[in-house]
């Protein structure tokens, strides 16, 4: 079993997170789910859903890790405590995923600096602002480099998953997954209706 | 502002419940979201997620009613004391919305005999069985019959919320919603890809 491990905090954008967690959900002989704070607790996302998650500590870091964003990133971003646990997590993670202003957080790592990497369009300049060094790309549903995907805003996440899923496990299984979850999938990472607006 | 209560169960699907969460969030002004159990306490999803909910008791129910599916509803359409309970909320609610299998849960009420209505197209027959009086429409994204709407599987929510929304604020507020979160919507609720696999 493959831990996929989510992060959350105070003010995340709630399908941001369970977007993906769908997706990754309906493979569970594969992957294992679990989610994780800096200390744990009951986190709140920005839509009031109270959830309780395990701290950082508890981790099988050697998994997959996911960063959501939201509106508590723009806090985060200046937290260089929990900067400093997101680029170890990262660091030990086979794969990390971002959706929408999570990439900022990452960036913020520096772990992104010359690679690839795209973010939510209504916050691109602000996110971009956190990672001089990477190579932003405006108009993409998502984009991969080396072990990092990283998603345009919110509903993109899920169409970034179902890609990693389909580059692991092949576009077959994917496609099992939208069957089963009525997904209208857009397959193409470079189709981003939202990026010219 | 408008209460809009979404159930919540052990073994529900968390996109059914989250996707709507998410387009409904985005209205912070209009509708002011809780998360709701019938004896209240931590409930988990089929993905392993911990949340807090309220009980029934504490809701405002002339609100709108969010009812979720999952694997959870297989269990809950034979518990008579639930039924009893989404009856009595759904008659006090202004709308009720349900996703995938949550219409089998509304179903059994006895709330949509005589009613079009849809759900998920992998588990159709089984919803149709908890609800022989109703219409039930296979090929359809979503249904709206009266103050009911019913999507089809997990996704289709998002949709259909989508389509709940333009109906009551406009298509404009729903297409500002689907710039904010950059969603693909499906507008038309006769177009469903998944009736026909």
């Amino acid at each position: 079993m493959i831990s996929f491990n989510v992060v959350l905090f105070d003010d995340y954008e709630i399908l941001d997170a369970f977007g993906p967690v769908e997706i990754i959900g309906k493979m569970p002989k594969t992957y294992s789910l679990g989610y994780f704070s800096m200390n744990g607790g009951s986190v709140l996302s920005s839509q009031q859903l109270s959830v309780n998650t395990r701290p950082f500590s508890d981790m099988d870091t050697s998994g997959i890790l996911l960063l959501p964003g939201g509106m508590g990133t723009r806090k985060l971003v200046n937290d260089m405590t929990f900067i400093a646990q997101i680029k170890i997590l990262s660091e030990n993670a086979s794969y990390v995923l971002s959706v929408c202003t999570g990439s900022a957080l990452l960036a913020k790592t520096g772990l992104l600096n010359g690679k690839n990497a795209t973010s939510n369009k209504l916050a691109f300049d602000w996110v971009c602002d956190n990672g001089n060094d990477v190579n932003w790309i405006r108009k993409a549903r998502w984009v991969n480099d080396d072990k990092y995907y990283t998603s345009s805003g919110v509903s993109a996440g899920i169409d970034m998953t179902l890609g990693f899923i389909s580059d692991i496990h092949g576009e077959k299984t994917a496609g099992e997954i939208c069957r089963c979850t009525e997904y209208i999938w857009n397959k193409s990472k470079t189709n981003d209706p939202f990026a010219d607006e």
